[in-house]
């Protein structure tokens, strides 16, 4: 599945902004291959692109329209099949992350047939997968891993792969989500594949590597979530990881969606990744923390920073405020070289 | 579903051994409720039970054909087809855990509607499932785990629920596998629920009980596996258990199909496991050790259990073959009263 670009952002008629974190995500990190925003008068959003309908999306190069929105179920909104019928008839691909298939919708398939374009049901596992064998695998491979969901591991992912890539190092973003499969027009939906397939998913996902260059996967899930944690265990042994890092929300109050669960402390969920990841990575180590300061202040989110980089021994950073640049440095450094316990990779 | 008994048991012109584990495992288990086996000439195996086609077992009482065979890539061998339309034709239900559906055969589904008979296929997940909350349940719950795969953790499970109901205790077997849903008449096929839903599935299958009754769930996989540590995980998450019982055999090389990977140490093993499930179920315990000894002498197997009781502290039998006794006497008595420190509750 490669889904063609550039991209039309549809937004319709949304009135919820965080089930626009598909599209945002898209405007964010493919930004030069969104040439603009497909959103109705009473939609109170913008993406900050140039407003245009099917039509002139087509006129403008786009090739795919995304349906960019998520809601809780993730149906189809009742509007959304009339504005996806025309997008067709523009011309135009349709690729789409909700749980509900548009190749469900008899309209739509017979539609995309005539027109001769395709139908991306992003959520859609792939139909073979092994299942995990544990082989080492030659290569670079850098898992991000968290907290809770939902704390910034895919942004994290992104801005590494780009720091690297500006270095001049090969760097490839494995999504593992669907918001980034639509970024990187490829990937593995992991919360669509069947429970004995994870490990093996992702051993297809970042199979080995020869080069110099760096496999940056997309965690999801936390080992601390008591719904998802055997997604990231799964993920931890698929990915056989050279590198790890920790991504956090400082704000959020507890385990996403359960009150009665308390967030764990970096440190003790740093250690339970590293124990885990070890089984098929016995020489990983972690390279740094990735906080997602969004909702603090520049100077409390620096100060921050600097004490949980003083706290841990690795480096801490917003690496989409303030740059990956230090985990970088640490992640390229040799492995001996590291001061940090978490660091090194002396069995634990 | 559940799937009506009595049993007649398929061979037909079975040649391999090993893939008649499932009807094996019904014909130790639900010995009262299979009539009788249905094999060709040509089978070189027999259950023990009388042999009768489809017919006879009919006439016999049985109300179920089930399909117990297993073989590499789960689908059906080319003579099957036709006995089963005679079965159903005979006016039994058919019953499969194969990865092939028998609902996906025409030919079986026609015959089925005209005979008024269901073909159930154990190996389909619930259409539904939640995703976990890991909100704490009253209810005594004991999960099996293991060191690998294929260790004995049905077997065991079952020894302990027929144990504890020969004390006179409410117990109910939870199976996670197609041998054991075809045991119970009931579960959840945990190597088909898609990932997001490993442990909602199981928070489900056992849920909140208020007796002084036991869940008794069947373990899958291990947590050193890797390739289904992650549907370990998800399951000691969904059990919540108030006692693990640690499976192994103890003449396995090497992980299952893995060379590469060694097993792990009985400690190490139950410490992790211990760790993991401590997340959801704080007070969770350690109450036996379960030994499959099927190919030691008998003076060998209780020396090697009596070894591995003094080595950890704790329990240890062949279930099968030595009953469950000592587990289920430690399983019973205050968690205060216990000297391994694998058996407190205390914080490790």
């Amino acid at each position: 599945m490669t889904i063609p670009a550039p991209y039309l952002l549809y937004l319709g008629h949304s009135d919820d902004e965080i089930g626009l974190k598909t599209s945002r995500g898209l405007a964010a990190f493919r930004q030069h291959d969104c040439v603009g925003e497909w959103r109705h008068d009473d939609c109170p959003f913008t993406l900050g692109l140039p407003r245009m309908d099917a039509a002139a999306g087509y006129a403008a190069g786009a090739r795919t329209l995304v349906l960019g929105i998520a809601n809780p179920g993730g149906r189809f909104p009742d509007w959304l099949i009339g504005d996806a019928l025309t997008a067709i008839r523009a011309g135009l691909n349709l690729a789409c992350g909700l749980h509900q298939r548009l190749c469900d919708v008899p309209e739509l398939v017979a539609a995309a047939a005539a027109a001769g374009v395709s139908l991306f049901d992003v959520r859609d596992a792939p139909e073979t997968l092994p299942v995990g064998n544990g082989r080492r695998r030659p290569g670079n491979r850098l898992l991000t891993v968290g907290t809770d969901c939902s704390v910034g591991k895919m942004y994290a992912t992104l801005c590494l792969r780009d720091a690297l890539r500006a270095r001049g190092i090969a760097a490839d973003f494995r999504a593992t989500g669907q918001t980034g499969i639509l970024i990187a027009g490829e990937g593995v939906p992991l919360d669509a594949v069947i429970a004995d397939f994870i490990a093996g998913a992702i051993e297809t996902l970042a199979p080995a590597r020869d080069d110099d260059g760096w496999d940056l996967i997309e965690g999801q899930g936390s080992l601390f979530h008591p719904a998802f944690a055997g997604v990231s265990t799964g993920l931890l042994h698929g990915a056989q990881p050279t590198a790890l890092v920790l991504c956090h929300d400082p704000l959020r109050p507890h385990m996403r969606g359960l009150p009665h669960y308390s967030m764990p402390g970096l440190a003790e969920c740093l250690e339970a990744n590293l124990r885990v990841a070890k089984l098929t990575s016995p020489d990983v180590r972690a390279v740094g923390i990735a906080l997602n300061t969004a909702k603090l202040d520049e100077a409390s989110a620096r100060r921050l920073c600097a004490e949980t980089a003083d706290a841990l021994g690795l480096p801490c950073t917003d690496p989409y405020r303030f740059g990956a640049e230090p985990i970088i440095d640490l992640l390229l450094e040799p492995a001996c070289a590291a001061s940090s316990p978490f660091a090194t990779t002396a069995s634990r």
